[in-house]
């Protein structure tokens, strides 16, 4: 199994699959990858909804020489497959964070080992730097599939760190730069699927300086924002959004849906400080307008249909789900083992919710569903015709109270 | 230990400790008393921030002839032995609410039991009905407090179960009712101090409906809030909020002023289904818009000065939390025992953060500290000057797949 | 909903099934049922392992004039359908106890409530006190599986609190008692099944005391133990044992056998204090030789075919399962929610465990698998060939540090 | 921060503190870390309970050239400062291992930087290879204390990958071999303090084969030892033992003891396979006399002491700890804010538990505290007198099925 990629087996390697944007610094991977292993390359370029076109990436790589072409529209795949399970658990990392960049990680992972699969390479390679989470993500997944492949990462290897020396290498190797796209380029690193669009670096780097406005791509501003609310209905399937205002909707139409009603009503943003894998605490901003809105859909379509108990056991694990999701955990056994659990608690979380959305907020303001654990005889404040004793309450309160009592009664104190 | 209010029994009960609001419901208690248990009352009233005058229940009580009368301000030590302690832990019960009416009541057990003590009484009443949450909240910390008090809970045990036999009640028996009052009276059960008000009842009990506008107390809707964002500046020592926009403030006095900033930017409404510890679902509308402040602002404290396990650490026992406290289980060794750990994290909880409120939605949008983990030096995307190693990565990356790799190579699949 | 077996709603009841052991004590609940509800009585007598012939429960339960009799050897459906998936996540409570009763009881209110459905009973019965746990196992079963069900618990009713007063009521009532029995009864409180035989009460009420060697009745004490160790192989699949010795046995022939093994041995004796759900400490001895073997081999098994962590997900949710399980909520959704996770983790626990039974011990000495995760080429301590880089660790713990050194470096103090 | 031990930076060490055991590996690595790294090389000794003198270290290291030698006995802290606080959790890894290596290495670790802190040294060594934990648990808590440290791991750099190459290296530099005791030397690796003993390597390497018995040095086989049952009284106070059958001993003085009486008893054996932290399974014997009756007596101890609730906590964050202190973070703010909670909850852990040791068991027999919260009266099956009102537990039922039923009657079904 010993697959290390040092100096020393650089010959060995013979084809490489990259996960190639089509972008500048993705380009230079190519010509890098060339020049320092000497192994065909084999390009993929997937569609999961950054909202970028993927096929002017073909002609970029056809230029680069790479004889292999891969581009993908993922975009069901995405959201049916990794977005709606991870919701199906209200998940959330450190209290704030919806995960976005997260979630992508282990799909792009699975095309890479599926695509060395089939064109018989023995690498793969991405462009992730040696600081981040995304390195993780993207390598424990493909060591989870296919334990034996080697790993590429540039940013690890050369010593190409600045912005400078890339366009330097970039120049010296013909590689062609979008001077135009490069001077109006964002100060930011940004990330983008179709669950969120993420920011860092820049003046960021101080937690203390707010984000400048122009920053935010996929949201108004809440100030800019409609003054009248925005009133929707999603309809659930066993924990899955599968209709807005009545309308049946793919995974990925749905969440692009979403995104546009929460975008254009100012919600979704968010600006934290996180706890990288690695380490190291970063500071990010977000737009997460569609998974905010799931995110409240789908917490109070549970209030209704959850069992109690169930709720609060799904609630004092996710903290552990999210933590593997972030940390790049997704392909392993105790994620699946997990999952099996979360899948198991949905069944009755079917109905509709109401929705309300203004001015970067998204509330509840009505729920239904036909498995509704809500028992209005019962919860009345007003005469319940017997539906419940009330005296039943004292002895609950007694015994639950027992070993209170006797501790008490023997000395100890609380106060 | 044993103490059962049961009919038998009832001669047996000298004095009893009522928690007494002044207002028709309990007032009617005071008279049920006297003639079901014939026993001496003592009535306390308390303010903790409800908002109603508590004064004018002393003229009341002398009026139903009670002669030991405590009325007292409770509020800072409500908001710094109660609230603030819950605030530490980023308390949120079911993903949603805020615990208001939850944390106010182990302070008013409390109070009821060291009056009984200095009284000489032998019993406690309340006002609570059979149904709900704080009958339990009221009598296990009394229990736990004074093993063998004993309770009388009249809504278990009479049988005026509707508006008119209770005001039949009160005619018969020379009760003042303020027909006006009646007459105009909130169609919602409503409870208040000052983390929060709540609403149950009324067109509430049908979950899909949503609250009409005029139900809200303590904040203007989102729609009716100002054009222009407030932006304030929080200041955290060891976890707690000391000063605003750089004035120091006692604890009420800052959660007062919390809750007017919040409510004048239609911060903190909540509608949502719980669970109630008796077993089964409720509706509730909530008003908490200090406590949603406080929240935002002690997870964006957290972020910059928790180290990243002690964070995780505090997220996964949260929801064990939080249910301890709604489910009435403040005055226990195991709340205790956590409040310890909880309290443990917070030394380095200072620093302030910059706060956004905006029509109906709070934002962080900067945190600073002296006491920060944030290390610009290591997380930037520039060139670091080798604070960093990349080649860590690969070591780090290969051990955390390890059981992964064996797994897979010895033939488990995980697609 | 409403079932309250109050005195007024006596006359209410149709037709009870009794949980009838045969013995003197449910023998007068039937005469006490007559006279007090005056309803049909319908008997169900279950052999769980408790080793008492189950058939002359039904001459006695027709000399009472029970007209419909159920008598039902249900070994295997309680081995295979809650011993076995209750092992699979080497459940123990409180750290000591194998939950032997706690298991037991939700099969019998299974039974009981289908027995309810068929024979157009509208109540159960049983014969369980009211301080104890077996009161509450099974009747939330029971109202889980049928809501509307009404539950006779005589002990909760009846003034007959004493050994005396059971025995004048049996006399003045015709009831035959086995004087023989009763004079040579054993002091103890004993309830025994498949799994294990409990004892309680008489001396063992004081902690300090130690039970008597002549209590014990389903092993010998390690000191009469034969002087030479068995050993044995018990073969697992999916997580549960098939075979032992080589030869496939059924779950309730595995069980017996070990017992009779580990009985022999001095195996599975247990001397506790624990917590009951109903808020008391209680004093218990249990005997259980064929769950200690079992617990052994599972988690020895495991040890070599679970991904790490699988293991620590379920260490860590195994408190909690166990609490479920002893509180009796095995018929609820969080505990089938749980189950999924858990059955979901054992497709890979197969092999073969050698297990060494000696004078109260039983100890690991082997194990194999076709599913074994154990790399010997890895693992070893001589030269490995290449297959781990040593100098990955160094990377590993780098980033495993880094939070711990930023936090040092930034002043603050671990010592 | 940057601190790598890459061969660009070795001449930039000038002084290093090793573990030094006096053996033939760490003496080979004074020699080794001179040729290499030309520093001044400080050597540290502990007698930590191994069972070997340490003082033979002192004239071993004169004769390497070394200067500044550190021999020291930590026995009593390493009991009460890193033994006893962790007992107080009962922890165990894995369901079975009592981690008697891992509490060593944070004592060795803090000695290490404390010696580097007062020599001026900017560098520790140890000898431990490459695969396994202990590299971690050294390095962890170095870097943790002294964030700047450098770390050389010689295991990790050398080409001395086999035991012929380590002895031609010695012969080559004239580093003294006792033949005699290379010889003769145990085939395993072995690991010793006052906690354990462990065994790994050679025919352990294959997880079917049974342990050797000459390969155990602390205990006879429980075939060896008394016919007669051994009782002994342990004294706890807030949960550390102070005194064994009436006798006050020190923390290193009492497990010394309890190591006599339980290997004298055949107590303590251990066979087990684990994970590593590195990612691999790993299988070891371990021997640990003391720590096994010490974990029964303080688990006996707690169930008569500790409150319910309080308990089950513990037990629920047992496995979270256990996995903290064998993967190295004992010096880490997660770690000490458990201990805080854990250190809580032991006030009332005072008393005498009476155990049986024989054969390789031990049971508890009997447990006795001022602060026990059994009550017998209560706890009593015969009349209590009125003590416990049994009819309490029908509303305690009631109310805890309530959610049950109404899933059950909205038509949710269980089996």
């Amino acid at each position: 199994m010993s697959s290390n990629t040092t100096a020393t087996n650089k010959q060995n390697i013979k084809k490489v699959v990259l996960a190639y944007s089509g972008g500048l610094d993705t380009s230079i991977i190519i010509k890098w990858l060339e020049e320092n292993y000497g192994c065909e390359i084999v390009t993929f370029t997937a569609d999961i909804g950054q909202g970028e076109e993927v096929e002017p990436a073909r002609e970029k790589a056809k230029a680069a020489g790479v004889k292999e072409i891969y581009i993908e529209d993922l975009r069901e795949e995405f959201v049916r497959d990794f977005v709606f399970p991870m919701f199906r658990a209200n998940t959330i990392y450190e209290g704030e964070y919806l995960l976005g960049t997260s979630i992508a990680r282990p799909l792009i992972s699975k095309r890479l080992i599926e695509i060395a699969n089939e064109t018989g390479a023995d690498a793969i390679s991405h462009g992730a730097t040696g600081k981040g989470n995304d390195q993780v993500r993207f390598e424990l997944g493909a060591y989870a599939l296919k334990p034996g492949v080697a790993i590429i990462a540039p940013w690890r290897e050369w010593d190409l760190n600045s912005r400078e020396s890339l366009m330097k290498y970039a120049e010296e190797h013909g590689i062609e730069i979008d001077y135009q796209k490069q001077g109006k380029k964002s100060p930011y690193s940004m990330d983008a699927n179709l669950l969120h669009i993420s920011y860092e670096g820049d003046i960021l780097e101080d937690p203390w300086t707010e984000a400048e406005d122009d920053m935010w791509r996929w949201s108004v501003s809440p100030e800019q924002a409609p003054d009248e609310p925005t009133y929707i209905e999603i309809e659930y399937k066993k924990g899955d959004p599968v209709a807005l205002n009545g309308e049946a909707l793919s995974p990925a139409t749905m969440l692009e849906t979403l995104n546009k009603l929460g975008g254009d009503n100012g919600v979704g943003r968010l600006d934290i400080v996180e706890n990288r894998y690695v380490g190291m605490k970063s500071r990010g901003c977000y737009e997460t307008p569609g998974g905010t809105i799931m995110l409240k859909g789908h917490r109070s379509m549970e209030s209704l249909t959850l069992d109690r108990e169930v709720a609060h056991l799904k609630d004092s694990l996710m903290p552990k789900y999210a933590e593997l999701i972030y940390n790049g955990y997704w392909w392993s056994p105790e994620r699946e083992m997990m999952q099996k659990m979360i899948d198991e608690s949905q069944q009755y979380v079917n109905g509709t919710v109401r929705l309300k959305l203004y001015k970067g907020s998204v509330t509840c303001v009505g729920r239904k569903s036909e498995n509704s654990l809500f028992d209005e005889a019962i919860a009345t404040f007003e005469d319940d015709e017997g539906s419940y004793n009330q005296a039943d309450a004292e002895g609950f309160i007694k015994l639950n109270a027992l070993r209170l009592r006797i501790a008490s009664q023997k000395g100890r104190k609380l106060l």
